[in-house]
């Protein structure tokens, strides 16, 4: 693509860094900023910016924060004594949006994955076993992608908190809502079966 | 969607302005920029800022420059003599990226609609008129989209040259290469038939 501007082209090019952007979806958006307001253009740019340097990691739980504590662990009416374990940010704002967690997370910020390197030195599995044994904890449960990976990691936390007398849990696995049995994998399927539970449950 | 950081909620609004990005895909992109080294981040809105503030519009042609005269109008190489009349920028770039063309460009910033409420007044035809008449321009060649209003657009700056001997072209309308006949639509089959070339065009 040839670019009649050097400073368009390197701004399409900073665009195109981005995950998903290609230089066509890029000069779309650069040629659409240059139609608006330096003005805007500049709060666009301070945005990111402060997003990226005034945000924490929150210290307990290692979610984004924008103080020391995020406002969910320094939140007193939800439960401290409940933990949700997760893999990433994204998997507490997908939680949250359900509205109906009122417990605090822990964010892992990754999932032992031996192939692609990630040990469980490189997640934050050691201050979650601290607060485990420190902070009266009563019950973790695991939110992480049912994978070989996810697995592994629930089995090596599992261990890590022992003897303990914490309660362990994991989302429950099965046919989601709406699914259809039929295109449903045999694994899935299987243990759903094996896992099945009272028809009280489907009471909201 | 609950987000956890009102910074990264600022950030996340910004990038759902730009057309095309929704509140998720914006969350998929800040999450990245969240990851990366504060520099780069401010690289980026710096690289957008001086995309805006220092770009120019050229004076003659009205592409987007970085001086006052773009780098093809100010091309010696170039025939200065035969102008392209497009739509917009994004025009200029598709046609300079098929590295077919040896002139010069008019940017008329729009076309004609009236239902859009765009009139002649609000585009650079007059500039257009006045390179016609004291430029020594030999050939005008009409680049834009085959609708009614780039029709009424092509129709209305042609009686503004006149008189003139400048001579009036568009670019071919027809079957598009690897197009099949049979998807055509009746307009421009019944056109294409038409307007029907000697086979030695064929030859590249």
């Amino acid at each position: 693509m040839q670019l009649p501007s050097a400073l368009l082209e390197q701004a399409v090019n900073e665009f195109s860094k981005l995950p998903g952007i290609g230089k066509k979806t890029a000069l779309r958006l650069v040629l659409h900023l240059l139609k608006q307001e330096p003005e805007k253009v500049e709060a666009f740019g301070a945005a990111l910016l402060r997003m990226r340097k005034d945000t924490h990691i929150c210290q307990r739980c290692y979610n984004i924060s924008d103080s020391l504590l995020c406002s969910i662990c320094s939140n007193p009416m939800r439960k401290q004594e409940l933990i949700c374990v997760v893999e990433s940010i994204r998997d507490v704002i997908a939680i949250e949006s359900t509205q109906q967690y009122n417990g605090t997370y822990h964010v892992l910020g990754g999932i032992i994955s031996p192939l692609d390197g990630v040990g469980p030195d490189q997640l934050y599995i050691e201050p979650l076993v601290k607060r485990v044994q420190e902070d009266g904890i009563q019950e973790l449960i695991f939110a992480l992608n049912p994978t070989i990976q996810g697995d592994t990691t629930i089995y090596y936390i599992q261990k890590k908190i022992q003897p303990s007398t914490v309660k362990v849990t994991t989302i429950a696995r099965g046919i989601a809502f709406g699914g259809e049995l039929e295109y449903a994998d045999e694994m899935t399927l299987a243990r759903s079966l094996q896992h099945r539970m009272p028809v009280e449950n489907l009471k909201v």
